[in-house]
């Protein structure tokens, strides 16, 4: 890891079935246009309500990747 | 959206099987007294053990709803 | 619970699967160790990704339990 | 003040032209079925866009009022 | 605990004692319309002074109830 | 908002007139380059003074639009 | 900006009109007596109400100035 | 309250009897080079710890007063 | 004070009577293993309420001691 | 600073031999790709440690950049 | 420490050198009219970029002094 | 990194010269009774302060490290 620089993003992904199905759509969508993606971090989980029930989950989170 | 003004309220779900569960619960219990629930947002995620395993999720959650 | 006195200990347990998952890894190796745990917090939710998707959950969590 | 116990209420207003409105609506509103209402705190300041441009303010706030 | 869901009220008690008696006013009271009270969490404590001395103890608290 | 996915950026803008002032001129430079721009959220308000008066008001926002 | 340092206060603005100019009484009030004011920071922002309205805006702010 | 401007110190008092003396005699201690003093806030409550047993009480709070 | 190290130790302590006493009996318990116990700070306070009355005061605390 | 609008980013920066050098390299490799960096702030410092000695010190800032 | 009262001034420190010389710095000042300083803590780390570089190290700091 | 868990300890390092080395004795401290410290996380910067100068650094920090 010597003297990398690393830069983070802060998304919010969204899932109908659960809080890892929210994030790993983020993680996918930042992945086609960044490389190098090492890690993220859960900022916020929130969500839509519909009739009663959860119609959507909603993740913030950060996704940090290394600079080339 | 409007001029429209909105209520949260502070609850606390629980399940035996998931994080999701636990707050859908919640958010079931919030629907039988309050309409037009919009969204939630999670507080704070602990539990339970017992044995040496996670018996109960427990979330905190605020639920928003539209005041009438 | 009168005058009890609680410990708790702050962990960092990881899963392939779910948050739930990494969760349940953590308590059990505490349950290793450590007798009469009752509760945990999680503290914080972050992952590592491998060719942008998630590899393993890593949630940082406090276990509670009884001093003898 | 002596031994009076006061309930805040988590409310979100909102306006399509400032903070200061944000406010005053969710006062209001919460003035229409709770007495004595004394105090409020902002607890976040948000808003929606359209069009580049920002279309409600939105204000979570807190109101405390007197239990009789 | 299973599946049960709980409420959380914020209350401000006030005393000119103590910090325990702030607390205790503030869930006797709470006592009066709600039943099933398990917990308090103090979010904040304050107080007004009065010539150079403490007059009243203000407590803010979150009471926790079970939903029946 | 299904399966979308949001990216959030953070901007100070500023304004010698008011903190909504200052609000908009950073959501419409952000809106010269990105497009859907949903939501914004206020992160810190401070500013600088001269001559003893407010001569800039300085806010830091973030805001979020939708990746396409 | 060399090797200067730099003091803060905290103050509480009060005003019946709005936030900006709560904060722009506060920073008057400090320019009496204190020279040098670079900036200010908004720490909290609360407020009394009368009648269902709100009656004072209160703004908790930081002022910063150059020790001489 | 119209349109003073109020001014916070923060302190730490201590005590060897209890967290309510230990802040009264920082509130005491203002009170001898300020007056009218309105409020106080606790920060923070610590101590010392001499032979396994508590030796002082020692919390950090802000005390605010008006400035004439 | 030098180039000691200390170690914290996160504890729940718990009493009916008030809040100085629960914090004082996990000191104590800690003491029971631990020699050169220095300072205390309190994290969180909390408590268990039965028929509308506190029945446990808790407070969550990190208590230090040095490395020998 | 007028109607200026800023952008901060979040990097982390890394370095085998002390904090400074980390944020150093960071604010470096974001003068790459950007101009007119005006600022940064520390937002968390941590960092690897190999048999028993920190092997990097990791600092997470935020730099922000004037948009032109 | 019995029943001393301290004062904590919140203070912003510069260097061109390095975060410890920055904090030195503010001590030192404050040394030039504050007797009896006890403790500093760093509450902020940030900094001014010039050409791509570091141009000066602030550190907000707070400062505890005994009142006599 | 798989299914491993970490725990975290809770240590304050001190120094006489800078903040770097209260860490590093702070790690080493720790590696002497801990295998396979991977880790570390500043909490917290404070210090002592003689005479007008900073006489010792101290940081609190958390090391973590795998269970095996």
């Amino acid at each position: 890891m010597s003297d990398h620089v690393y830069k983070m993003l802060e998304l919010t992904g969204s899932s109908k079935t659960s809080i890892e199905d929210a994030v790993s759509n983020a993680v996918a969508k930042a992945a086609e246009s960044v490389r190098n993606i090492h890690w993220f971090e859960v900022v916020e989980t929130r969500g839509h309500v519909e009739d009663g029930k959860v119609a959507h989950w909603q993740v913030v989170l950060k996704v940090g990747f290394r600079l080339e």
